[in-house]
């Protein structure tokens, strides 16, 4: 199982640059399944067209409209393949068998009968399927599968195929300890278990999304996470750290497991602050029940006891930049109702995290990353932990410098590396 | 149902003309069915992306690719719709029920189960349909019906829902009496016959396929060509003349059937001799049984009695344009076995074409019409006639005058009119 992303077929020469390596993989002697993205800006160019001829285009159609541009990559891929000598076959999500629910936009795979794909397979033919796509049980309508669909896809797939592993081509190396970008001594991790990739994601690490992870870590499959523009071996994400099941021959490794996989960055959240909230029972109740209702997904959420002088306390919260404005309408119109003071709206922040499985077992992580910040002069807003996880809230404009200082702190610039993360696609 | 061809919908502003327009029809208290072709240039520039990547692209993948076109402009269609409030809903061939042979870019249709288009139409909705494309019954592929596939599409549907009828809009107002880019007094027709329409197609006449007006005679579905950016009535094409089932207040005509329903002209073809056949039994059959080998569809064949002298004959017929270095290399392969002297090849040619079902009961209309030819000095190199058509090829630069002289002639240019033809995709 192999899945390329947008960039990598971004024009004929991508398309034939992946060709010759679906190729090599057949040639390898595996049965190899390919799942694709929308080339390049395909997906962006669709949208403005529907923009164009409706400022509010209904899901169902506008899911109709994306759809296509899978169907045009995964036909020249299938050409392509076809002209270096093998016989590929193209499959639509819905002649895939991946079956969703109705939620145009963001539908959720709800079982994937690929009968299709393995026929194609037992004839020796390569079957390339079009990502982010399935069709809806109830309606039958073409849907979409929203953010990370394309990857979800694949790993869909490779648990119901029983693949051995899901290679993931995207245009990074793997996945790093921290954004090479900004920490050039950043190194690629060889293993990221599930749940330190899980954390990751959560933590603005763009390489795989959440829900494929989440995917890969029930059905146990192990995720390849490579550069489709080297040969290079990337990153390995799996239960099983040293040897990674589909690389029999790999290198086993006996070291320690280090205690920080890496540091991840978010520059995409905004944080809300409500100022003078009544201390009383049930009043953050109604404050999140008012975001709720706007169908917000709230990050981190800190609440300080309330100073015993006034009886009030102050909440804030992190959120997507892109649904600030629809929370501050929503928490303006209960204002008198739940009688807080004011709101103050900050979208000049920045989120660093540091991740790691050992973390568990070393105390003094938390010490140690917030002394490395105070010395850089990164004053902390918020914080936020989970058991392998620490979060903070920091200026926008000190983000750099409080993943370098992390970085630096926990030596993830020496051989003993880890984890983490940057850059990718959403879909 | 209506059908909408490619110019119609070239960008988004055409999108929304004709949006409004099913709108119009949808006011008016009418079930809508939309077929709608690719936009402007979107399946040229996805046959140049698949020459990029293949240079003999799969059938099946490059149906695959091409209809990704009709999905774009029929879900663009629906959002436009939608943005006048009304409900559409589009579908591709496959879940419009548009079942096919497997014979991928020229597939036919086979048969049509419209339960989705029934069902929208049901609750309300218009259906928007992608045309020239449906699913294979055999092996479940996506298939396209090659040329004039979308206004068979519209055509097919129209049956299998026992439309009233179905209008094809285009960029021209109907079916003239002749082009008129050539004859600028050519009238539009009220009316033309299947059968008529049928032999003006088969004579270059390029506003609607062949297939699509024998799929409408077979199943007797009234056709109304007519221009989708004017609101004028254009012509109806069926079996009763005065007038038209879905016009019912028509205005009932009780002239006398024209001699001459329109002149036609084609200048796609080519004519090959082969020169010095010996006179024998077998000898033409041989000849035609290369050409028929070799997959090429002849249009008109002549062949002289032999000169006594020598027993030999020279046969002559006319092929596309495209066909003739295939044919040649056929027919030089059989020079010896066959014993001719040798291949003359002129595609510097033209076919004008005098059609009308009243020329049945007229004598004379032959003579009248290469007098007309002979006084307009155009020399007459071939002649075939059917029942109600006769047809000559003359010098592809004489055309013009060829078709000017015969409208003069059949006093076309009066009120007296009949029909023919122009422009148009082919698609």
């Amino acid at each position: 199982m192999q899945k390329y992303g947008g960039s990598s077929v971004a024009d004929a020469e991508g398309v034939k640059r992946v060709a010759q390596r679906i190729v090599d993989a057949k040639r390898a002697g595996h049965d190899v399944v390919v799942v694709v993205s929308a080339m390049g800006d395909t997906t962006d160019e669709l949208i403005d067209l529907a923009q164009q001829v409706s400022p509010m285009p209904p899901p169902r159609e506008l899911d109709m409209l994306l759809t296509a541009g899978e169907r045009i990559s995964m036909a020249l891929l299938a050409m392509a393949v076809g002209n270096l000598g093998h016989e590929a076959r193209s499959f639509t999500g819905s002649q895939a068998g991946v079956i969703t629910d109705s939620s145009h936009g963001k539908a959720k795979i709800i079982d994937v009968t690929p009968g299709r794909i393995q026929k194609a397979l037992g004839e020796g033919a390569i079957a390339i399927v079009a990502g982010f796509q399935g069709v809806s049980q109830d309606t039958k309508d073409i849907t979409t599968l929203g953010r990370g669909g394309s990857d979800t896809t694949a790993v869909a797939l490779a648990a119901a195929l029983r693949a051995d592993c899901c290679e993931i081509y995207t245009d990074v190396d793997g996945v790093f300890t921290a954004d090479p970008r900004i920490v050039p001594s950043a190194q690629r991790r060889e293993h990221v278990s599930y749940e330190e990739m899980l954390e990751m994601a959560a933590c603005g690490a763009k390489i795989l999304h959440l829900r494929c992870v989440e995917y890969a870590r029930r059905y146990d499959i192990p995720i390849h996470v490579r550069s489709s523009f080297s040969k290079l071996t990337g990153t390995w994400i799996s239960n099983t750290p040293p040897t990674a099941p589909a690389a029999p021959t790999g290198e086993s490794s006996t070291m320690e497991q280090a205690i920080i996989a890496g540091v991840a960055h978010d520059r995409s959240e905004a944080k809300i602050t409500v100022v003078g909230v009544p201390d009383k029972i049930g009043e953050a109740a109604r404050i999140f029940e008012a975001l709720a209702g706007a169908g917000i997904n709230l990050d981190m959420i800190v609440q300080n006891i309330s100073a015993a002088a006034t009886n009030l306390t102050d909440i804030s919260f992190s959120l997507p930049r892109a649904d600030g404005g629809t929370a501050m309408t929503a928490l303006d119109r209960i204002k008198e109702e739940v009688g807080f003071a004011s709101l103050l709206y900050d979208d000049q922040i920045g989120k660093v995290s540091l991740i790691g499985a050992g973390m568990r077992s070393h105390p003094g992580v938390t010490a140690k990353f917030f002394s490395a910040l105070a010395a850089a002069g990164v004053n902390i807003q918020m914080i936020s932990t989970s058991e392998i996880r620490i979060s903070v809230v920091v200026d926008e404009l000190q983000v750099d410098d409080a993943v370098r200082a992390a970085h630096a702190a926990f030596d993830l610039d020496s051989d003993q590396v880890e984890a983490v993360v940057y850059g990718g696609t959403g879909r």
